[in-house]
């Protein structure tokens, strides 16, 4: 497990062993968890999205599986990390989560087939797809509704494939300790290689660019000063309040 | 006017004066333009595009002004510059050019007052909002038509506030020579600085980013091989071929 953190004004990748990091950067270095920021675990040059992709969110919505996935981008300024602020516009009524697993792209990469998939990936981490509800309705375009500052929180850490199975892994939201989403990546429409192959078919990834790759079913409303949780078993907690 | 030029490996802004430019760092150094590679005016960190945006256009296809802004992203991956080509996507059947005039963004800056908006401007520039037509009726969601790599041509060069009139100045497009489209930006529905006040008020906006306005009536089909002109007076020509 790897992550971004800030300690004084010093930005470093380090590897995370419980409550301990080594700094990967420089002369070795340990700190305390707690004595550090954590930044979010990468600086994507774009962070892409799919729509609909969980066979239990479509029953839910009593739609059919999608032929195709539906991409939007959110721009690099919404991204926040573990423990930033969801900052509520005051120009919408109403803003929702939405817990996602998201890719973390290891390296510049372009038409890379289904089965060559895992070979450009860095690993994985908790997305929280942020969306001003309303805004989506009334724009029926997606992207101003979720590309608000803040509309993107990612982390708290990247689990590389060793540490992680991207085909089985429970998938929940919690707000204010409240479990509102309960489900499993197995039930992704579109699997992990799939979208891989299927983005960068479109377009250029670059590493660090972020994949989110759809949310089960549950989504629900924030409100000022809600605690929302993204845990995704094997990467861990992304914690976010609302502000 | 200025641009951005490479020069053997060496990348730089240069003031453009006539077939002359001046590189603007370093130490003083005047190239021909014609020995110079035009890059992309700027490196976005994101490319904010705007639907529907010209009062003549909105009248050509028999819909009602509307309300507010439709705002969808371009990644940077899909910017190239003056003479870079455009690549026609195998999975489209239906590929269009739109002229647009490009704002090209100044400084970091968020939440700006209409009457503050030519504050943050750097200038502006020829745009062309490549879409692969038939995927983007398709997926309803503009963004995988409008991501395809080489799919945001911009420049050649970038005019600043002083040598450009953002209130009217015509807007051409032309392929093989034929004019396509023939307005003026006085027809835009939202204006420059509306669109700084109100993308501002949604994401922060980083120096370098790209606010493309919206298209005029007329787009239509690119093929292989075509020469694709944006023309927007006082700014100059954006020359790109569909390969």
């Amino acid at each position: 497990m790897f992550g971004r953190f800030k300690y004084n004004d010093n930005v470093f990748y380090g590897e995370v062993n419980g409550d301990i990091v080594i700094s990967k950067e420089g002369p070795f270095a340990e700190y305390e968890l707690s004595e550090l920021e954590v930044l979010p675990p990468s600086t994507p040059s774009k962070v892409v999205c799919v729509g609909l992709n969980y066979h239990d969110h479509a029953a839910e919505l009593g739609l059919s599986v999608p032929e195709e996935p539906i991409l939007f981008i959110k721009p690099p300024s919404a991204v926040i990390g573990h423990h930033g602020k969801i900052m509520y516009p005051r120009i919408s009524k109403r803003v929702d989560f939405e817990a996602e697993l998201a890719i973390i792209i290891g390296k510049k990469c372009k038409n890379i087939a289904y089965e060559r998939a895992y070979d450009v990936i860095a690993g994985f981490t908790c997305f929280n797809d942020i969306t001003a509800r309303d805004l989506q309705r009334k724009d029926g375009q997606w992207t101003r509704s979720k590309s608000f500052d803040t509309f993107a929180p990612v982390g708290p850490f990247i689990a590389p494939l060793e540490d992680f199975d991207p085909e089985d892994a429970s998938i929940i939201s919690r707000v204010n300790g409240k479990v509102m989403q309960d489900s499993n990546i197995s039930n992704l429409i579109f699997d992990v290689p799939y979208l891989i192959e299927f983005i960068s078919n479109v377009m250029t990834l670059e590493a660090g660019d972020i994949i989110a790759t759809g949310t089960p079913p549950g989504v629900g409303e924030l409100h000022v000063e809600d605690i929302v949780e993204i845990k995704i078993e094997g990467i861990g907690t992304l914690v976010n309040e609302v502000a």
